[in-house]
């Protein structure tokens, strides 16, 4: 167990530590308020909660600097003890001195989330809330952001707690069963439970899957740039990043590596993946780079397949067709080099029109992009998990649940099936932080920031 | 003028903007409240000022983050506007999103130290206290941040008032003169005037003195170490820094470049300068450094001058009554490898034995060096100015204040001591910000965080 004493009044800089216009100090536990009133100019002993105060921080008789004190008392902050946020100028020296008379003054340093984790064990939150709070801050994009947001406001909590209650529900049937074990009576209706243990297994089947999106929200939605040597994909990603990331030249097959950038389109994060051109070729570290690609564009939500119309057309379109036949990924067909007349005229669907070089036709690209996205990743606005250990959790639970389902099928005794309800009981709460231990607690609080 | 309309309501993240705990989003202007009130979940128009309030921001029907909301009104802000600060989660995503949305909403984006400029502008604050608020942000250690608080908290402002208004009184006199000069009638007494003249200009050139120190506060007190050849006097750099900045070998004449390196010792920051040991030697390139390490114990504050009792102590201390004699700075004699028997007592008064290899003795030599620090810099509580725009504005009124000396002995006639006088006030007023002009405030605070 990495934390102290939970009576402690704990203190931490909850802006980062770095130079800045203003900094914030947030101070928590019993004696917040009786610890800054020691330290500042006016008696704050009786001010009431959510007021701010102006003075100064005085050490001995040193005044360090003229701070906002805001004060949080009657449970209603965000840890749900008394607290104190001192905003102070934000000279790292100022933020480490006010730290370090607190420290002197009886606080001691916060651990990494030790705010939050007081949060949820003191009911303002419940564990996969506060694991969103996580979320929430490292989101980078709108997608993540909604989710942990979504999370954060418990969608995702209510979901699970329905689903808990209602085993809860029929486990103490089972379990009053087992008083009258001599009897020989059934007070669960096991047909009533077999529909109920079906509609939880969907769920959590559904909750699982979302997981997938949940990454792909969290990481980028990975998208495969595909297409023959030459036609100009590198140029595309550099005019698509604004910046000269891939090595572009015009003698076919420079780029052999999977490229990887990230662009946020209006709140998406994409995650672009260069390849090397298709093609027929006896350069053995070539042909390794088209085996990548191929893997790649498998493992992407959509591709981006590149057609030079000038180029070897029978060649491309065999390709293109082979592509989509190999990879079940949705393809996406650009036609780039507008700019140069072409003899020829391709035969596709409603292609996006493009010419990198000359920076034409990327906005197109960029909406047809989004509507992918909208349509076939954002089809409605379920809930969303994004967390490894909350899939992992959902897993065990959905094992105990077919468990129990088999149990049932099998005509098993109550007893027998007492045991697989409470192991499903316990890894659904373990979610919400309903069953908890202070390892896990460690694990999950340790990789918050410092101050929150 | 690099300054938008004044009347805007202005907007920036004041906390770095770096992904943390929380994070500031500081505004001001007449519609603060209004556009803050526009995406808030709570009706905030009606809150008194130093509250504040928990809720959601909104775009459109969209939940972006829950935050706090603290208010400022009725002139009690930092800026004499009516003024709001949301406290959201600190992800980048967040901040930037929350920024948008306000200036969506009719706010513009601060530029660096507006709000300052702003607070100077509505009279909560002269010029040179708000050129200490960017001071204080910048200062690293206790006497920069010292000397920064004193100046914000208006010490230097009153002392340039006071003198300013003695001479504007004087001026007056003056300037009534001018209006009978038919009748040739002298209201300004010049006798008294030169007294008053001569304590001004004692007045000024005691703080142009202070520049000297206000620059070491700043930039760190410089202290050259300084010895013979192979003495330790890279080991006892490392010691002190505690890491390995100087390359370290006991072949004599390791150290050519003079190495600088900062150490905060109890809130004093100190430059420490390695140098070349000083000896007789053929090699070219170690002789300029030599050259180097004189010119650099010149510029010191203080030289610590390292003797090696097992060397030859005859040259060594040749060498320290050479540097005494050449070199003005006040010289500490450190007498290193205490650990090795010495079959020599060099005779010494109040030498600080050390023994660098063996970290023995450095506390002793820390203290050593707050003790010259309190005792020869910091004797005295006077104001400390550190602002060169200040020292250069300080000379100027000085050669005013010459002038004016010379004109009352040369018994000069009103008109012209009234030029003269004009002068030194533009000067003084410039400091403090009584005359100014938007080149020079936009000079001033461009120099500023944005956020503050």
């Amino acid at each position: 167990m990495n934390y102290f004493n939970p009576k402690d009044t704990i203190c931490a800089i909850s802006t980062g530590g770095n130079i800045s216009a203003i900094a914030v100090i947030r101070i928590s536990g019993e004696n917040a308020i009786e610890i800054i009133n020691s330290i500042f100019s006016k008696d704050i002993l009786n001010a009431s909660s959510h007021t701010i105060h102006y003075g100064n921080i005085i050490d001995n008789t040193e005044i360090i600097d003229e701070v906002l004190v805001s004060i949080f008392k009657d449970n209603k902050s965000y840890t749900g003890e008394e607290s104190v946020e001192i905003s102070c100028h934000g000279s790292i020296y100022v933020q480490n001195k006010i730290n370090q008379i607190l420290i002197n003054k009886g606080c001691r340093n916060a651990t990494a989330g030790e705010f939050t984790m007081r949060a949820f064990k003191n009911g303002k939150l419940d564990l996969s809330q506060a694991e969103a709070v996580a979320d929430l801050i490292s989101s980078e994009s709108k997608a993540a952001h909604q989710t942990a947001l979504n999370n954060l406001r418990g969608g995702f909590s209510s979901k699970l707690q329905k689903l808990r209650q209602q085993l809860i529900d029929f486990a103490s049937l089972i379990e009053l069963e087992l008083d009258f074990s001599e009897e020989d009576v059934e007070f669960a209706d096991r047909k009533k439970f077999e529909v109920l243990l079906k509609e939880i297994k969907s769920e959590i089947e559904k909750l699982i899957a979302s997981f997938k999106l949940g990454n792909v929200i969290k990481n980028g939605i990975p998208i495969a740039i595909l297409g023959a040597p030459n036609v100009g994909k590198s140029t595309l990603l550099n005019c698509l990043l604004n910046e000269e990331k891939a090595i572009v030249s015009d003698i076919a097959g420079t780029t052999r590596d999977a490229i990887e950038d990230e662009l946020n389109i209006e709140g998406y994060k994409f995650r672009f993946i260069d390849t090397a051109g298709i093609r027929k070729t006896k350069d053995k570290i070539e042909n390794l780079g088209i085996g990548k690609t191929m893997e790649k564009a498998k493992n992407a939500n959509l591709i981006l397949f590149i057609l030079d119309p000038n180029g070897n057309t029978t060649s491309q379109l065999h390709n293109l067709n082979k592509v989509k036949k190999e990879v079940k990924t949705e393809v996406l067909v650009v036609i780039n080099k507008i700019d140069i007349k072409s003899s020829e005229t391709l035969k596709i669907k409603d292609p996006v029109l493009i010419s990198a070089k000359q920076n034409k036709g990327i906005e197109t690209l960029k909406n047809r992009l989004l509507n992918c996205v909208n349509n076939k990743l954002f089809y409605n606005n379920e809930t969303v998990i994004s967390n490894i250990r909350h899939y992992d959790e959902l897993q065990l639970t959905l094992y105990e649940v077919n468990l129990i389902l088999n149990g049932l099928q099998e005509n098993i005794t109550g007893d027998f099936l007492a045991v697989n309800i409470q192991q499903a009981l316990f890894h659904l709460g373990s979610i919400t932080g309903e069953v908890t231990n202070d390892t896990l607690l460690g694990n999950i609080f340790s990789k918050f920031c410092i101050g929150k």
